[in-house]
């Protein structure tokens, strides 16, 4: 059996433009004069994130994706990541899948793979992986979950609901596509500097994460149930509730309409305005076609019982 | 129950200089003019790096040192790190325990903790902890693996075989503690660069760790046993192979020793001259009292079999 070292260099080291990538104590970056540097972190564990035995190339893409959709939230050019797997044998035919579609990710994002650390884990424990990713953004410019204002509209990317129908209805292969390869909105989150006042991107459900504009910023919400880019197919709790989309909630005064319509065109990506930021006291209030608040099943919480 | 984001909070939502800390989908984080960053990621597993059951302060305290230690190796002044946790179950004192020792250690370093990620693994599954570590190094004075030249001496701090013999000897409390609580060299990096030629820390065992640095530099050693810092009690197997020591191999040029027996007097820190760089055809040895070429164990691999 090839040694860890052997593995991690077969499937990973791969050359770059970090000044020391994979196979030092660490690596060495800088980002660019006048840039800041976004960082962000996610642990994905079987059996929690994703089924046991999911395809390893979609997983590699998935892991990827879901960093990236972090930069994007953040209105950042992601640049580079760094990797840790920790798998119970090594399995190189796995190795080399998640590899494949993991790069295949990086390099259409202009993402370097900088280090990391692949470990075995007990036999029968659940495969883990831990990807760092790193990007950057023109000081000042980066988009927060705080700084939504009332009368500010609200803004939803793509399309709702279509992860948690392909979790329920794996053999709908548009919604199974949705859960297993989603396309992060690094282009639009780039793009939504200096027009987004707030921003978050679509992991735990809209409602949730919307939720969380709300809070970081003091205000409330009314959105029109009608005007939510609802999947093909899912229904009111997956496309209020339903984690995993990453499209991008976001902010913006009303005086930014026509410039959200404009970049939605250029982007070829649905952008819907599907409600507005209110004052506080009025929480979050989504209405059905009758005006009426409807009831939002609660997202996902990783330690809800 | 508290909820994942009200957990997360209580422990680990501390205020901290970065522009955007735990709580948004990045942190945002600008090094000074002139640094480079410095990043890199560890993955512990239990059952793998720390046994079930260990203590969870102790637990934060070696998670963090390992990645400390990994900032020391480079030269690197640690300065942000990010956290994410998987946890069988929300169990607060644990939290508590592991966010005690880890910011025990942060504080000591400066180190500020800006974004992370817990999440609920599956039940019975093993806890999971993923560190990322950035530091500042000013411009071109990293410490690599490659660097090492024919004639360099080889230095190691500290002593040798002490983690090893804390897992074989739970009783023996000093070498325990080098187990459970190592001490990252942090001031020993960054007091290095521009002296040392190149450096690693000992996580795998100091003859696997010198020969990362032999490989990456083109070269070969001979090291004399007798002058390696043995832990009190350590045998030759732990002393030269045994991991997790976390003390710094370096090598230098030999118009530096001077100036590296002042630092040691400085840090209050024993430093060893244990032998030399020669060329590649020399490999690896390890001579002992009768100048004969000792049989080193193989250090740990996570995928020899």
């Amino acid at each position: 059996m090839p040694s860890e070292f052997a593995l991690i260099r077969k499937y990973f080291d791969r050359p770059g433009n970090a000044r020391l990538g994979v196979g030092d104590d660490a690596a060495l970056l800088q980002p660019a004069a006048g840039m800041e540097l976004a960082v962000s972190t996610d642990l994905l564990i079987e059996g929690r994130h994703f089924r046991a035995g999911a395809d390893a190339r979609k997983l590699g893409h998935k892991a990827l994706a879901v960093n990236l959709s972090d930069m994007a939230a953040m209105g950042a050019a992601p640049r580079w990541a760094t990797l840790a797997l920790s798998l119970p044998a090594a399995d190189e035919a796995w190795l080399e899948g998640f590899a494949g579609g993991f790069f295949a990710l990086a390099a259409r994002f202009g993402v370097e793979l900088i280090g990391g650390d692949t470990v075995r884990g007990p036999a029968g424990g659940p495969l883990s992986i831990c990807i760092t990713i790193l990007g950057e953004v023109p000081e000042g410019f980066a988009l927060y979950r705080a700084g939504a204002l009332p009368g500010d509209d609200i803004w939803v990317s793509g399309a709702l609901g279509g992860a948690a129908l392909g979790l329920a209805r794996p053999g709908d292969a548009a919604a199974a596509r949705r859960l297993d390869e989603p396309e992060p909105r690094v282009e639009l989150g780039e793009r939504l500097r200096g027009i987004a006042s707030a921003a978050i991107d679509v992991s735990d459900g809209f409602a949730q994460d919307l939720g969380h504009i709300l809070e970081r910023s003091g205000a409330g919400a009314v959105v029109d149930y009608a005007r939510l880019p609802a999947f093909p197919g899912a229904d009111a709790r997956q496309v209020l509730s339903g984690g995993d989309d990453y499209e991008l909630i976001f902010t913006a005064r009303e005086a930014r309409r026509a410039e959200i319509e404009t970049l939605s065109r250029e982007l070829k990506l649905a952008l819907a305005r599907v409600g507005s930021i209110q004052k506080a006291e009025s929480g979050l209030q989504v209405l059905d076609a009758e005006r009426k608040a409807m009831a939002i099943a609660r997202g996902f919480d990783h330690f809800a019982p």
